[in-house]
């Protein structure tokens, strides 16, 4: 038995309780200083607020004030932050980690730097810790899974990465059970940027959903051949990213291209895509879903900007890349939703 | 305007009368013997039995007995028929063709040779071709395309592959429209290789909500952790199997993932696979099914026993393709759906 603490009660962070306490680890959960309220209602009913399903037995819950409790003795620290939450857990957390500590980061994004850079989380993390003259390794989770499934226990495959496979089998070892299936990569780069660059073309596939609501009636059926041209250049598009990353695998490409398929139905992506494709407008579509994070748009952007940067010294070619183009124009510049059909045509 | 005949008035050949007659075509559409109810009713109402919009005004409609007449002054003909017509197509109309006259073929399969290849109907069709003494150019379309959504005017992206590049851009601007966008390929082995394969792939996919069907009952809610992890496994055993028919490239791959794609919902594959995810056997699955044409197991048994000779040989790895051989282990030996998890993962 192992002890596993889990920093962020945001959903997905709370979702990997289930595997790490019904593997026999004792498990903490401990909420950010945004989590009050729901690690209130979690050591009242012993369920999170967003999930249909009590925790297992046994897990304990913390309040931000007490995380120095909650990392003592502790063999793995989960990150659960979300995009918003990096420079948190870089500038709060990283400082008090008991030295040695392992981290497995389920956070996924990447930073765009001015030179056209993209940044794993992992790699901005491993930098603090050097600097912190301490010796965390940083190992992230990669690949499709949405929480409420995880906690559903729906069969889940995923990615376990960082640069010790040797500590990434021990943290396996801690976390696999007869629903949630690892592989384990010391790509980092590539699992980070496969998974990462999913979201903007979630969005687009969701485009042409609004888009055909947009032409036919809301009630009119769903049609799946745009989609399918969507998902199709995504495949496109993602793998000359990866690419562009040092990252073009072929297990990189299909981890992130089975995460794209979760995300193109995962909720909130996938609702504000819809309404950008009806025709609203962005302001529009964000106030419809007030109050929730689109890290979606956050990461395409930077793609976007990162690729630009690119494109100016000579290094990508943007006509490699019109489906992000257009999202990053729709998400960026306000444009209106016209998925440029002319330009995924060609001779090959 | 062009005179395009199209032979086989199942649901895919018919929706091809959509786009060419818009295109302001001459258009005849020819039932093959099993058609003549089909061409009846299309006389009598123009709407075929299974669309729920009418033909285009104008479209001529042939039985069998006058395709001499229907191919007379024709500049293209459409080859619309199923799998299981490849060979009538092969031996009772390419005789009869006029010579020179360009043929563009909408049926997707593979034909496995007892040495483990895998041909084309193209090429199957071309050496008939010759051996005639005549000089038909044989193309193919590839794509994810579902007829009904075509008939719909959904936003539709297909390639069309063939050995002249000039051809194809001329059967191009007989076919394109502002809904039905067409890329052009001269990698005929990759176009109709990477659409042929996704069939399997997408019986596959259907498994798991049938599985989760069987654990959590049948109105539990649908799961998409694991179909992901099905698609994305099934990204890296296409990609593998167009490497070993030496058509790896990223648009070929792009093209059939798109294909798995929008196969995934498109009807009778997704029902069986459901069906035999819940424990259905495969003879109680088809016969919930009665009457429908499951060319997805066509292809994925003649693909799996391809690779089974290759291996013999040396020349591919079957721990490559797990999730292929269990949809063969179900589909041509009644094993239980029960998804390899456990093949999925590993360590790179």
């Amino acid at each position: 038995m192992k002890t596993v603490t889990v920093i962020g009660s945001g959903m997905m962070g709370s979702a990997l309780v289930f595997p790490a306490r019904e593997n026999n680890n004792k498990v903490r959960l401990v909420g950010t200083h945004l989590d009050e309220d729901i690690i209130t209602q979690c050591k009242k009913t012993n369920r999170h607020p967003k999930f249909k399903r009590d925790f297992p037995s046994g897990v304990e819950f913390y309040y931000i004030s007490d995380v120095a409790a909650a990392l003592e003795g502790a063999d793995l620290v989960i990150c659960g932050v979300s995009n918003f939450g990096v420079e948190w857990f870089r500038d709060v957390i990283l400082p008090i980690l008991p030295d040695g500590l392992p981290v497995l980061a389920v956070t996924k994004g990447l930073i765009a730097t001015d030179e056209g850079e993209l940044i794993t989380y992992v790699h901005h993390w491993q930098s603090r810790v050097r600097e912190l003259s301490k010796h965390n390794p940083i190992c992230a989770i990669g690949g499709p899974c949405t929480s409420y499934e995880l906690v559903a226990h729906d069969q889940t495959r995923v990615t376990f990465c960082g640069e010790d496979i040797e500590l990434l089998r021990k943290i396996k070892g801690i976390m696999a059970t007869d629903y949630y299936h690892i592989s384990l990569s010391t790509d980092i780069v590539g699992t980070e940027s496969a998974v990462a660059l999913k979201n903007g073309y979630a969005l687009g596939v969701a485009l042409t959903v609004g888009l055909n609501q947009k032409q036919f009636g809301l009630d009119s059926e769903l049609h799946y051949n745009s989609q399918a041209a969507v998902f199709g250049q995504a495949v496109f598009e993602m793998q000359r990213l990866l690419e562009a990353q040092g990252a073009g695998s072929l297990d990189n490409l299909a981890l992130g291209i089975g995460d794209l398929y979760v995300t193109v139905y995962g909720g909130r992506t996938r609702l504000v895509g819809i309404l950008l494709g009806r025709g609203l407008s962005l302001e529009q579509a964000l106030s419809e879903l007030s109050g929730v994070t689109l890290e979606s748009l956050v990461v395409s952007k930077r793609v976007a900007r990162a690729m630009r940067i690119r494109a100016q010294k000579g290094l990508v070619d943007l006509t490699d890349y019109p489906l992000l183009m257009h999202i990053d124009a729709i998400v960026s510049s306000g444009a209106p939703a016209d998925i440029p059909w002319d330009s995924f045509v060609k001779e090959y």
